[in-house]
C-alpha cells in the first residue's frame, strides 16, 4: 500500500493532528510524519514533496495555520493529491488558515477539509488509497457502519438524558 | 479507468462547471454529469451516491451554492472520495457555499476546492485516479510542465507590456 | 395536539438544546427527541422525516453545527415546517452553522432561529401549532405578558444595582 | 383559511418580494401586502401587528434590509409566527440584514429564511398554514413533486448542453 | 441641564454599561437608567422614547446585543439624538450587535459607538449636551487634558517596564 | 445657530456626501464643506479641528473610506461631537471603513452612522443642534411626520403595483 | 541604487500593478518586473528570490490573489524585505488575498499593503531604499508635499462643486 | 546604525510588543520605545513622527488595536517607513485592527504585519536597516539558518512524540 505523509508546519500542530495520526493507525495505513515549514525550511519541504511520489507516497496531508501556505507549496512540487488541514490559531478563528489553504489558483488544487479537521484528513486519504485497495474500501465501509451504529446507540440513550433535565 | 461523476445542484451551475468538464475531457477521463439536488431530488441524489462505487465510479464531484449540502449528502452515502466545489451565488460572495461544503463533521470528509474552482476539482479527481493509473500521473506531470512553460512565456512577454504603460 | 420532533445532529448538542426541551415541556407540547445525523445516519434521518407527517408530528426542529445540513436534509423529505437551530462549534463562532442552515435554495425553506437559539426554536414551534390550537395561543400570550413583567421588575431593581456601582 | 400579511420596510423591496407574492398566489393563499417601516411608521407597524391575530391573519412575513428591525418589531407585538426575509442592500452583501433579522433574543423568535429568500418565505407560510389545512398540505406535496420532476428533466437535458461545450 | 437616559435591553448589560454610568457621574450629568426591551417590553420602550423630549431628556443611550433593535426603535419614537452601544454577546463577537445598531436606514440615525463602548457613549452624550452647556465643554476639555497626561506618564514609566523584559 | 463642518477625506467622496449637503440645506443649517485628509494633509485637518469650536462650529461630520482615520483624528483635536460616515470603497464592501471609524478607543468617541449613510449624518447633526434650537427640533419633528406620510402613501399605492405582477 | 523586483503571480495582475510600475518610474527607481508563480513556477520563483540579494536587488514586491502565497514564498528564500500586495479576485472581495499575505508566521515577515494597493507598494519600497539614499528621501518628501498641495487645491474647488448640487 | 522607534497606543500593548523589543535586542538594533496615542496624545505622536528622521531614526514600528490609527497617523508625518502591528483586542478578533492598519489610502503606505505579529515587526525593521548595514544582513541570514535548524530538530523529535500518542 502507498504511504501517507503527514506534514505539520509547526510541532505545536501535533495537538490537533494527533487525531489524524490515530485515524491512520486505526486503518492500518502506513505513514510518515514530519515537521516542515513552507517558510522556515522551504528547501526541506520542497525536496520532500518533489521526491514523494518516487518514495512510495500516495497522498500528502499538510497542516498549517494563519497564512497557511504549506499545502499549496507541497502541491506545487508533486503530482500526488495534497490534503490541507487549516489549523485554527490564536486570531481570526481559523478563517485565515481556511482561505489560505482552499483558495488555490487554477492548476494546483488542495483538497481542503474543515478547520482543525484532522481525522477527516486521514479518512479522505483512506478514501483515495481505497480506490486501488479493495480491502481498505471495505474497512471504510465498516467504519461508516460502526459510526452509524454509535449514533443510533446515542439516540437510544437520549431519552434517559432528557428525563434528567 | 474508473469514471468521475460530476453532480450539479442546479443546471445554472454549468456555467461555472464547464471548466471542470473541459478539464476532464482534456485528460481523457471518462465521466458522467448530472443535475441532482440534495433538497429537490434527494432520493435521486442518494440512490446515485449509494450505487456509485458499484457502478464503476471512482470519484464524485459535487457543485452547489448557498447552503451547499450536495457534496456532504453524497459523501454520506458512499465510500468514494467526494470533491466539493462551492459555487458563488448572488449574495455572501461564496462564503456561505464554502463553509457549507468544507466544515464537515468528523467521519464524513469532503475534499473542498476554491469557490468556483471547477477546473481544480477535475484536476484533483485526476490526481486521485492517477494513484492507480500511471499513465494519468504522467499526463498530470506533463500538464504541470506545460503550465509552468506558459507562465515563463508570459514572463518573457511582460517587458513589452510594461513598456506600453 | 400535533407533536414536535427535536432532532440533534450529535448528543453533544443536548447541552444547548435542553433549553428547547424545557420550553416545550413548559408549554405542555408533546415531543420526541432524537439524535440523528444527516451525514452519519442519513437513512434514519430521512426515514424519520419522510414518515413524520403521518406519524402525527406537526413541526420538526433540527439542531446542528459546522456544515449544518440536518435541517435542510429533513426539509427535503417532509412537507412539515422545519425549524433550524445553528449550533456554535469550536471554530467560526457559529457563522458556518448559521449560513449552512439559513441559506436554503428556493423551494425548500428552513425556518432559522439565532445561533444556539434553542428556546426560540421551541417558541416558534408553539406559535405554529397555536395557529390551530387556541389554548396554546393563549398560553403564548400569557408567556409574553409574563416575560414583559419580568423585564419591568428588573427595571425597578436597576436603581439599587446602580447605587452599588 | 387564515390570511398571510406581507410587510415590506420599503416599496423598493417589492422587486425582491414579488417572488413571495407570486408564490402565495400560486398556492391560493389569501394575503395582504403593505409597506410599513419599523423606523419611519412604527405606530402603523405596531398597530397592524397588534391587531393581526384578531384580523384573521395566521402568519406575518416581514422583509427589510440593513439594520432590519421590521420582523423583530412585528414579532414583539403579536403571538403569530413571523417570517423574516433579510433583503440584500447596497453594502455588506446582506450580512447586516441577515444578522439583524435572525439573531433575536430569547422569547421573541423570527423564522428567518435566506437573504432575498422571498419565495421560501411564502412556502414556509404555506407549510405553517397547512398544519390545519390538509388541502394546502396536498398542494405543497404536489409542488415538491413538480419541483423534483423539473430537476429530473434538467438532468436529462444536461447531456445535450455538455456536448455543446 | 438636560438629562441622559441610559436604556439597557437586559439587566445583564449592566456589567458593560457600568462604564457609562460611572462616566456620567464623573461629569455630573443627571441621568436615569432603565431596563427596557424592544422585543419584550416594546410598549414601555416606545412610551418612554415618545415622552423623553418633554420629560426633560436631551440624549438617549441604548445598549443591546445580538439583533440589537433597541436604539433604532427608540430613535423611531423621538426627535432626540440616540446613541447606540452594541453589546458583545456569546456568539458572533459583537458583529451582529454592531451591524444591527449602525446600519440604520435613511431618516432615522443612531449614533453608534464601538462594541462594548460604554464609556464613549457617556462621553458622546456629554459632547452633545456641552453644545449648550459651556461648563460641560470645559470639563470635557479638562478630561481630554487629563487623559493625555496619563498617557505621557505611562510613556515615562515604559522604560522601566522594558528593562524588566 | 452653530455651524456644521463636513470634511471629506477625498473629493471623490462628494458623490456620496452630496446626500449630507442637501439634507443640511433642507434644514437650513449653516455649514462649510472641506476636503481634508488625515494622511495627506494632516496639518490642515488638525488645525481645522483644533480651531473648530472657537470658529463657531457645533458639530463635525467626517467621511472617509478604507482605513478611515479622518473622524478619529478630528475627534482627537476637538471637544465637539464628531460624526463619522464610513465610505464604501472598491474592496471589503465598507467593512474596513466601518470598523476603522466606529471601533474608537475609550476616551475619544466617534458617532458613527451607516456605511454611506450621508443623509443620516446630517440628520444626526440636526438632532444635536436641536438640543439648543427649539425651532430646529420642530423642523425635525415635521420631517419625521413627512417621512411617515410618504411611507403611508407608498403603502396605499402598493396594491396597484402588486396587481401588475 | 539597489533595484526593486516586482513579481506578479499572474500576468492578469498587471492591470492593478501598473500603478506600482508607474510610481517606481516616477521616482526613478530601477526595477525589473516578472511573472512568477508560487504554485506554477515555484522553481523559478525560488531561484529568483534566492539570488535576489546578490543580483543587486534591495526590495521585492509580490502581488498575488486568492490563496496568495507568492510574497511568503519569496520571503522564505531571501533576507531582503518583501512587500506583499493582496490582489482582489472574483470572490471574497480580497479578504482571502489579504489574510494569505499578511498573517505570516513568526520569523518570516511580509510587509503587507492594502488590497490592490499597488502604488503604496512602490512608495514603501522607495521609503526603504531612501534609508540609504538621501536624494530619494528628498524626492519622497517632495512627493508628500505635492500630494498635500493637490488636496488643498481640491478643497478650494469643493465650494464650486457643492454649489452645483 | 539608525535607530528603531517602537510606539504603542497603550501601555497594555507591551504584553504583545515585548516580542518585538526582545527581537530588536537580539539583533543589537538600537531602539526607543514609547507610549503615544493617535487619539489621546496626538500632538506628542505627531511631533515625534515629524522629527523622527532628523533624530536619527530609520524605521518606526506602531502597535495599536481596534480603530488602529496610530501607524497611519505616524506615516502621515514622516518620510520614514512605518511598520504597523494590529493588536487583537477584546472584540472582533483583531480584524478591526488589521483593516484599520493595512487599508491605507494611496500615497501613505503602512507596512503591515500579522495580527499580534510583534516579532515580525522587529524582523522587518531589521531587514530594512540591513539594506545599508551588511553586518545586519549577515545576522539575519544566520537567524534564518538557526530557525531552519530548530525546525529540523523538531522534525527529528516528532517520531518520539508520535509514539506516545
Amino acid at each position: 500500500m502507498k504511504k501517507v505523509a503527514v506534514i505539520m508546519g509547526s510541532d505545536s500542530d501535533l495537538k490537533v493532528m494527533s487525531g489524524c495520526i490515530k485515524k491512520l493507525r486505526e486503518f492500518g495505513v502506513p505513514f510518515e510524519a514530519h515537521v516542515m515549514s513552507a517558510h522556515r525550511t522551504p528547501a526541506e519541504a520542497m525536496a520532500f514533496a518533489g521526491a514523494a511520489a518516487e518514495s512510495g507516497f500516495g497522498v500528502l496531508i499538510a497542516a498549517a495555520g494563519k497564512a497557511a501556505h504549506l499545502a499549496g507549496v507541497l502541491a506545487a512540487h508533486t503530482v500526488l493529491p495534497v490534503i490541507g488541514v487549516p489549523i485554527k490559531s490564536s486570531t481570526m478563528d481559523g478563517l485565515d488558515s481556511l482561505l489560505s489553504t482552499v483558495q488555490m489558483p487554477s492548476g494546483v488544487p488542495v483538497a481542503t477539509v474543515a478547520i482543525d479537521g484532522a481525522a477527516n484528513a486521514a479518512l479522505l486519504a483512506v478514501q483515495m488509497l481505497a480506490l486501488s485497495e479493495p480491502a481498505l474500501a471495505d474497512k471504510f465501509a465498516a467504519f461508516k457502519a460502526e459510526m452509524a451504529k454509535e449514533v443510533i446507540e446515542k439516540d437510544k440513550n437520549l431519552e434517559k438524558e432528557i428525563e434528567k433535565l
